[in-house]
């Protein structure tokens, strides 16, 4: 459908990023890395839900303690976000980080990367340079609206050229496993800055929205900034960024991946709205679908089937759930509930057994 | 940031729709249209929270005669859904219907098309032209599958060629005022059709994500299939469908646009995600501040500021913070709140001070 972007491959740990690679999902811990256990609890958490890179704030020598620690133990690689003082890094490879995260912003001067540029060299770990509002000077943005930009546009072209040279800079230094990150809290600016860049470029994208706001307005803006990248063929892992748990972040970040068709939703369940034809509780019916999907996933069968319609009546079921492998509707009456399976239908059933034989439908798919 | 497809405008009722308009937020009833208290009831709901438009079944006389009582009492205009009968639509747009949508997979035979067109030329009401998988027939399909398209292909190809030829057939008998929407559940497809039809067309575009299924997830969907087109600047009306009540199918749209920056959230409240850094409770603070500025617009008072940021830490705080005109943050320690303006540290209060210094900030800004 889309072509995704030929992107160079690093490995950040076992997890590679970009090049064939499936895009990977990233969150953040939320708990103090100079204390292990909890971190440890919080990332195994993540991990079980699906995150598949964790990153965590490492700021001085008690946060390089506790790293070492999580990064011996950790079920996921674990990347070390470095801000205040680059040379934290050092310590922060030595102590097992899979990749370290460096803001350009706040790593103005190029006399303090050598010594991390050394570092990672000698470990073999990538460094994701990420840029975002902090990493632009005011002036720059100044210059470019003087030379005629609006401001978003000047916006969009300072973080570009942020990023630029910090990669140069660390190409100099001998440094080519870099992935980077441009991120800012306006969706069009983020789409734009990392279209333009990643049109100049082979670096691996990690994307998202940054500052996202509250939990449902995070959630859209993500899914509308990584969903429109990720349909472009943009972007090599990515991070959903939400005032809410990390757990929130992960399944989000699912939910995007499986709506740009890049990873399976097996089964994907599908329901219409309701309208004025509905006469069944369609929202309880796609419940209850819903339910007993997960039901027999977690007693460990596969189901066999890649799409599961749920409609509210005959008017749209099985037209519109023709490429559903199994699907459900009410009859118009609202009395019974109309089976059909590639797109041919079954039977009619009055309710509570319409329900029984779709289980039946159903269990015949598992293997 | 990007340019709007220039799409023919029409109107539908007072609402304009294609050309320079703003992009419109639709939804569907979800009472019987034969019941227009109850309809009415949903209505006036649905407007107050930003509905631009409302769709409803229209299947019968009955529903005719409910649809004469509510599109003389609606506060927005009314469109009428058609589905098996085509000259249902008869009825509905002498019931005062602003438009009929109509779905050509349903209106097989051109000759039903006649009547239809004859009325709505002399009311002067427009068409929608709804397509989806219902309207294309396999064999479409399967013919496309057969000159060596994807599944994927073969489904976009056939359903931007329903769209065209019932346009064709439209124009054929004088009808120029149309809108079309070509939705799947399937997003990447969705977004493939809708834009190889506005490359080929000038007809205003009607988008949105259909059957998309239980509500996180069909909100996810809709935010990546209807953002991802407007960031091109497809799109001229919407709708997100979800299995959930039609109220949340407005606010979601709202912030669909808000995110593309298609309407302005006055004033937009940015925070980021907590990380190990936070030493405040940010998500209690995030919502501390939201509650504050929905009670002073609530209160009739107009925020003179764009944008409020709320941040968990100095860190990011003041650096990614520059572009908003008011933020708070939590210091290092925690125990204080730093407020910034504009990109300067005001100063920094013990937590309970901080938020009432910030309070007195917003209120300064009010008109």
């Amino acid at each position: 459908m889309f072509q995704r972007r030929k992107s160079r491959k690093i490995h950040v740990g076992k997890v590679p990023v970009g090049g064939d690679a499936p895009v990977s999902i990233q969150s953040m811990t939320t708990t103090p890395t100079a204390d292990p256990d909890k971190t440890l609890e919080q990332i195994s958490r993540l991990a079980a839900l699906g995150c598949d890179i964790i990153r965590l704030s490492v700021d001085n020598e008690k946060d390089c303690a506790g790293l070492k620690v999580i990064s011996q133990a950790s079920p996921i690689p674990v990347v070390a976000d470095i801000q205040f003082d680059a040379s934290t890094a050092i310590g922060a490879v030595r102590a097992g980080a899979a990749a370290v995260r460096l803001n350009p912003g706040l790593v103005r001067d190029p006399g303090q990367l050598r010594p991390v540029a050394e570092i990672v060299r000698e470990y073999g770990v990538p460094i994701r340079v990420g840029v975002n509002a902090g990493s632009v000077g005011t002036d720059v943005i100044k210059q470019n609206r003087a030379s005629g930009m609006s401001s978003r546009e000047a916006f969009v072209a300072a973080l570009v050229e942020a990023a630029l040279r910090q990669c140069e800079q660390l190409e100099a230094l001998g440094v080519s496993q870099i992935k980077v990150a441009l991120k800012c809290s306006d969706v069009p600016v983020t789409a734009a800055a990392c279209r333009a860049f990643a049109a100049r470029t082979d670096y691996p994208l990690h994307i998202g929205v940054t500052e996202s706001g509250t939990r449902a307005r995070g959630i859209v803006k993500s899914a509308v900034g990584i969903g429109a990248l990720l349909l472009e063929g943009i972007g090599d892992t990515l991070r959903v960024s939400l005032t809410a748990p990390p757990e929130e972040e992960i399944i989000a970040g699912k939910m995007i991946l499986e709506s740009c068709g890049l990873r399976e939703a097996f089964p994907e369940i599908v329901s219409c709205p309701t309208c004025g034809r509905t006469e069944i509780d369609l929202a309880g019916l796609a419940q209850q679908v819903d339910m007993l999907v997960e039901e027999i996933k977690s007693s460990g069968k596969k189901i066999g089937l890649k799409k599961i319609a749920v409609m509210g009546c005959p008017v749209n079921g099985p037209g519109e759930a023709k490429e559903a492998d199994l699907g459900i509707a009410g009859s118009k009456s609202g009395e019974q509930l109309l089976l059909f399976k590639s797109g041919k239908v079954l039977g009619a059933y009055p309710a509570g057994e319409g329900f029984e034989q779709f289980k039946k439908e159903l269990l015949k798919s598992c293997r």
